[in-house]
C-alpha cells in the first residue's frame, strides 16, 4: 500500500469471534483522535458488491459450488476495491474492513477444498497485488465461536449451516495463513475480555501505522 | 467434448443478429427428428446464473467495471455449466446455447478492453478446457444489427446503451475469434433470408455432428 496515503486494516477469523465489536471500538477510538475512518466489510462494502453478497449469503448452503462462490466473491471484491477502498485510501483515510482475501483463502481455498492455487489466481486477476497494511486474525476455540453465532439474527446463515467440521477447518486455515504471513498478520486471542483485546489491537495498530506513516 | 455423449452447439454474434430465431428453428427441426434438445443461454441458463444475469444486464451501463463484469460472467458460466450444460451432455442431449465464451472474449476481452490474457485466465479458472463442438458466428453489417435491437422490449438494455462504436468493436471481435478458430467456428451471413440461414446451419450441424457421432 506504499503508493497510497491511507492505511488499510483487515479483520479476519471464523464466525462469532467478535470482529464487528472490535472494528467498532477501533473506529471510535480513531475518530475520537480526528482520523478519517471508513468501516467496511466483505463480501459487500459497495452498492454492487452488496448485491452480490445477497446472492452469496442467502439460500441453501449447497446453492453454489466452491468455484462459483470464489468467482462471485472476487467480483464483489473488485467492485468493493474500486468503489470504496481505493478511493478512501487515496484521500488518506484509515480503512477498517471486516474480512478480505484471507477469508477467501480460508473458506473457499483451504476449508472449501478449492486449493490455494485457484484462489491465488482468482485474487491476482481481481485486484492484482493489493495487500492490507495489517491484518488482525481473531481466533477462538471453535466451539465457543460457533456457540456465539447462535444468537445471530436474520437469514444470513448459509456458511454457518455448513457445520462444525467446516468451522474447525476454517479456524485451522486462518491460523495457517497468519503463520505464513507474519509480517502482515497479528493473531489475537479473542477469548480475552473485550477491553483487553481492544487495547492490544490499538497498540499493534499504532506500532504498525507509525512504522508506515 | 469427446468424453460426453451429447453435442454442444453455441451461437454467437452482436445484438440483433437473429441468434434466438435460428436457435428456435434448429431446436424444432431436431426435436421433430426425436432428438433430446436443451436450449439455453448466457449469461444465465441455470437458476443461480439467471440471478447473476439480472445483476449484469440491468442498470446503468457504467455500473460494473470490465473486470467485475468478467468475474460475474464467469461465476454465472460455472453455475450454468455445472447445473445445466454438463448434466444435459452426459445424458446425451444436444445443447443449443445462445452465447458462450466467445461473447466474453468479444464483449469484455476485445471490445471492453480487458485483453485476451485476462479473459483466458478467468475462463480456464471457471470451466477449464471446455469447448463447444461447433459455434455459429452470426454477422451483420453493424448498423443493421443495431437497428433491429431497437424493437427489443424491457429493461435489459445495458450493453446496447454502450453505443455504436462499442457494437462495431464487438462485431470485429467476433470475426477475429472465428478466423482464429476455424475448426470450431462457422461464420454465417445473418443478412440472408431466415430460411436460407436455417438451412445452412442445419447442414453444418449435420456435417459436424456426423463427424463426431
Amino acid at each position: 500500500m506504499s503508493k497510497e496515503r491511507g492505511f488499510f486494516v483487515t479483520f479476519e477469523g471464523g464466525d462469532g469471534v467478535g470482529k464487528s465489536t472490535q472494528i467498532e471500538r477501533l473506529a471510535q477510538t480513531l475518530k475520537n483522535r480526528g482520523e478519517d475512518v471508513v468501516v467496511t466489510r466483505e463480501p459487500g462494502g459497495s452498492t454492487g458488491a452488496e448485491e452480490i453478497r445477497a446472492l452469496l449469503v442467502k439460500g441453501d448452503s449447497a446453492r453454489w459450488s466452491a468455484m462459483t462462490e470464489l468467482l462471485l466473491v472476487m467480483a464483489a471484491r473488485r467492485d468493493h476495491w474500486e468503489k470504496t477502498i481505493e478511493p478512501a485510501l487515496k484521500k488518506g483515510a484509515i480503512v477498517l474492513c471486516d474480512r478480505f482475501f484471507d477469508s477467501t483463502m480460508a473458506y473457499q481455498g483451504l476449508a472449501g477444498g478449492l486449493g490455494e492455487a485457484h484462489v491465488t489466481t482468482a485474487q491476482e486477476l481481481a485486484i492484482g497485488d493489493v495487500r492490507p497494511d495489517v491484518t488482525f486474525v481473531l481466533t477462538l476455540p471453535d466451539d465457543l465461536g460457533l456457540a456465539r453465532t447462535g444468537a445471530r439474527d436474520g437469514d444470513e446463515t448459509r456458511f454457518e449451516e455448513k457445520g462444525q467440521d467446516f468451522q474447525d477447518r476454517v479456524g485451522a486455515a486462518f491460523l495457517a495463513i497468519a503463520k505464513g504471513n507474519p509480517e502482515r498478520c497479528v493473531v489475537i486471542d479473542a477469548s480475552d475480555e473485550i477491553e483487553v483485546i481492544s487495547t492490544r489491537i490499538l497498540g499493534e495498530f499504532d506500532d504498525r501505522r507509525g512504522a508506515h506513516g
